[in-house]
């Protein structure tokens, strides 16, 4: 089985993160083929920079359902371009946001993500929102910003322990998210340290990824997903405009 | 006061019919601009034409604020690119969905969308979800694409009538919202023809631009829409950069 | 344009507070009717004074309407009697605390409204809840009296501020509804000391009531609004009875 | 213990109606004392009516807590002026549409409320979800004006079964609720008739006021509720200003 | 009226404070029957005891009504098998969460139930979603174990009082409710203590019990309350096996 | 990885049915050990039976964990005693509903449950509400008793059918989730058929703890789902009570 994990921002020491998170998660068996996007900004923060992430993040799916991959990850928490994603792929596709929150679901009754900055904070509490756990997940800000996360000096891991230990006394979490791709490699450690389950996204999706190609399920194609209809787009984006069915 | 609508698709003969709804609803001595998207598709139908959108979209507002437009206006449906566009722009941004179920809450207690396409009902049912509206709210789709809005052959307005007709006998709708941008000119027609209150979004927002100018409010910035930190982006989408504050 | 603005509350002095930020927020053309109840109480702190605002707010409606104000605003954050309003104007009314909320979700995800008095924290949860903002926005008491707004040795001001620092500490807010029509005069000058948006629902609400008039938009008559059917209304109301339409 | 029933409306046959079903449920030991308000509507039917009905019920509130009376009960199922008699009762005050709700709620997961007119159908769903039970109970229309019940040739009580059926059919519900204090006579026989649990508001408040009496439990007086503050209330509402305490 | 309080764990001199709590609620002509579980955990704390109390608990409804008792009241804040038992039997069955929070809608718009032990937070808050009062009520744990609710050097009783403390200063909370059984003697000298209203499940599911026998009032079995259908149950179970029809 | 997947009714053909299907899913490398419940009903149709079905259920995951089990599936639809499950074992714990409803989320943004009969109707609604998905997920009934499902000739399929046409016409739907673990052999062949994401909970569980066991996760043990305090239970059930730690 093949699974493209794609990193939505440009920055290709995050995506060997990633990649090495998703290659510890996957069966054996599983083929993980990480990819970097080509155009976009070199990390997600806020809205502005992930409506910039999508077109880089679709050529990569596009490429990588060409050339064989039975299921994509998107590894950024904002769960950027998922909805583009999965009408124009006809591979499932997962963010690894929804499939955290998923897994936590099933280890905890109530728990929190740790996020990374202000800018953050109202994108993820909206994921939480529409993916239906409103009333189990509390979000947290560590105010790190995502590059600093692989700064061993910037004290970034210091704040995020900081907010986890407020979790566990304020919001009486029972598991940890990590509400960033960029902390895929604390997960174990935290949760050893802290001894509380701790879940990373890119794990979680890589596992998501797995279940749906091996039980034969894909998006489902009558609705909200449904191919684009074909018509020109213009301009320097007229490469990504839908072809007739 | 100078107000800037944009049609977020490439389609000109859409921006007449969004301008001409614009220009009517405007108070005296509000200037209205009217901008086509230079980049993306023909129109907007489903998530994956929505995430092109935005770039082009946001070019018009960076370039309309640049050049003096005291607020901004989207002019599609979905809301498209509007939190992008919140954190990016110093003006207040308006959505014409967010726009027009504001002003149907203030003249109905019970009221339905009426849209375009399948691919757009739940997009719309998750807009108006996030915006408060799901108690009050129903959403139909009258399936008409949305160009054939365009044609008068085409018989999509007796589609959309079929619809309204529903939503009256059937949701007790005691307002209808149009749930599409390319049937602003149709609102008042409809209104005298079914003894209902039936709202365009584009005249609801440029409404609500000129209410925010007037008093002095703007996105407020330190939060989900601060402004973008200042980073590289890679590839064809460079321009769109954050710069420096 | 007429629009009536009516302080439900028999207090002058707050009458001409009201006046001022309508006319303040006044489209060019716009002219503001400004008119106080005659009868009931002299503020509206909690549920008991509101009952009793309300004849005498419709009482002064029904008076502007048939003196041919084209919309009503009801200039009391409680939203006192509207859905009576609706049922009985055939012009458009707006309450201050619907038109505040609307407008700062155009310019805030998150937000919170400062009120004046405990009486007043749950009546003003209940309508952010109704209205379709649990989620986006928290409530604040103050703990001053209305009438203490118009004293300047009250310290009632400094207690807002001190609110309006927690909402930005705590609830993490990115703009400041005011939860009193009485603190109207005071949006602009908080709005400069903090840098956040701060919203006034007085002037909010003659800017959607201009936006109704405008687009020709008035309620919709076929549900809850319908008009009263026709019956007699015994002992010291019966002026008030719904006449044969 | 003494409880006193207030109809809300002017209607001196529809208190009996009232009267008869209270008593009916009263335990041994209780009185029921009912009351007609004196001013306002001759039936309540919609926003308007409520309005215009809080005075006089809250007359018949404050005159028979003076007399002794240790409860107190709205019989109309809009619970009309229940906030504003909690805040100026001592005595608890249960409205007829909280108890049935609740009553239900015991007996069915999934019921149904059928109300008498369209301009009611909204503020019952209101009602039901500010109760908490808008995932459990839907709302339906028999299409008759309240006073029709009152009369046997209008065919009100067919309309109503009607519903009922539909109710049974289509909203899988396991009880009825029925939503005026109008029917309450028609309860006994309806349960009869279609074999599931029929709750008339009547008798559920009646039992609900022993059940806070008993305990010796009322009104929580410190937030929503409290007293309200000694004021002027100007006009012809004046008698009705609160005191100082 | 015969009705039976069942206690579902195993120990008797907690059954004595419940028997003592409903006797004192119990109306004049009202026989309180108390049982106590033969089966199954001497206290219920969590998840695991409450699903071991089950088969004890329904012994005992069925043994209560086959020996003639009217209603049935499970006596656990969890309000442990409650559906199983609406299912099996025909008397209608109560429990003291779902009664406690109704009567606590009834004399306060925003509350806080105090529970023992952490194990029981999220079931208590699950059952506040479930009973629809999420948006009103809020829960806090005193840190003690159920049995030490019995032994008055425990220093429950004082980490109960500072949860009320807590509850009414950070929450708001107008009236208190006491999330274990056997708190039930607790009631009035807390009541008295923090002059707001105490409400304990015990007496008001008396209250309403003693409702829906005299209104008439039984399970709707059309739904998910039917009776179970006939079939054989294995092991030592077999003797619960639902007969025929 | 050794799996255990649980039938929670004594039914062993269904079991054998089950074990088919969890067999098909598993990843190279997965061992499946199903078990039969040895106490309880032979088939789980409403609140009733699934009370029952819980002692014999734990008592085969306690013997699993102690043989060795990795992790655990309960293979019923109701989630039959999931929460004292996953208080019990320190492995995790894996619903069929749960880890169904996740799955159809990430292929579907609007999809039908189609369960077996009315008494299951209610309480699936309510785990779709639980697990966040009441704006998302509707549930039908096909009117088929459990056991039917096993017999070619009783029409169950054809119903099954008839509901997923309905489903897919009325609702929107765009996959279709199994609501009953007797169904897990048709999914596919459903899937065929109908062009559609057809999922069954049995294979998505055995996935989601595959996921669980390689990325290290099992319950979080601080709150709802500690391990229960230790304590005598009662009666025959005495061998269930829960040792010192």
């Amino acid at each position: 089985m093949r699974i493209l994990v794609v990193n939505p921002n440009t920055t290709r020491t995050m995506t060997r993160t990633i990649e090495a998170a998703a290659r510890a998660a996957a069966a054996q068996g599983t083929a993980i083929e990480a990819a970097t996007s080509a155009m976009g900004p070199v990390s997600i923060e806020g809205y502005y920079d992930e409506a910039f992430a999508v077109p880089g993040l679709l050529a990569e799916i596009r490429r990588g359902e060409a050339g064989g991959a039975e299921a994509a990850v998107i590894a950024c928490f904002d769960d950027t371009g998922l909805d583009a994603a999965r009408s124009m792929a006809t591979i499932p596709v997962i963010g690894i946001c929804e499939a955290a929150l998923g897994l936590a679901s099933f280890v905890a009754s109530r728990f929190t993500v740790v996020t990374t900055s202000e800018r953050s904070r109202v994108p993820v509490e909206e994921l939480v929102r529409r993916y239906g756990f409103a009333a189990r997940a509390k979000v947290r800000v560590a105010g790190v910003p995502v590059l600093a996360l692989e700064d061993p000096g910037s004290g970034a891991v210091a704040r995020l322990k900081g907010e986890i230990v407020r979790a566990l006394d304020e919001d009486h979490a029972e598991a940890i998210v990590l509400g960033c791709a960029g902390m895929a490699d604390l997960a174990a450690a935290l949760q050893r340290e802290f001894g509380v389950p701790v879940i990373d996204g890119v794990g979680a999706a890589v596992k998501q990824a797995e279940a749906l190609v091996s039980l034969g399920l894909t998006t489902g194609k009558r609705g909200a997903y449904a191919p684009p209809s074909a018509k020109p787009y213009a301009g320097m984006l007229a490469e990504f405009a839908p072809p007739a069915a």
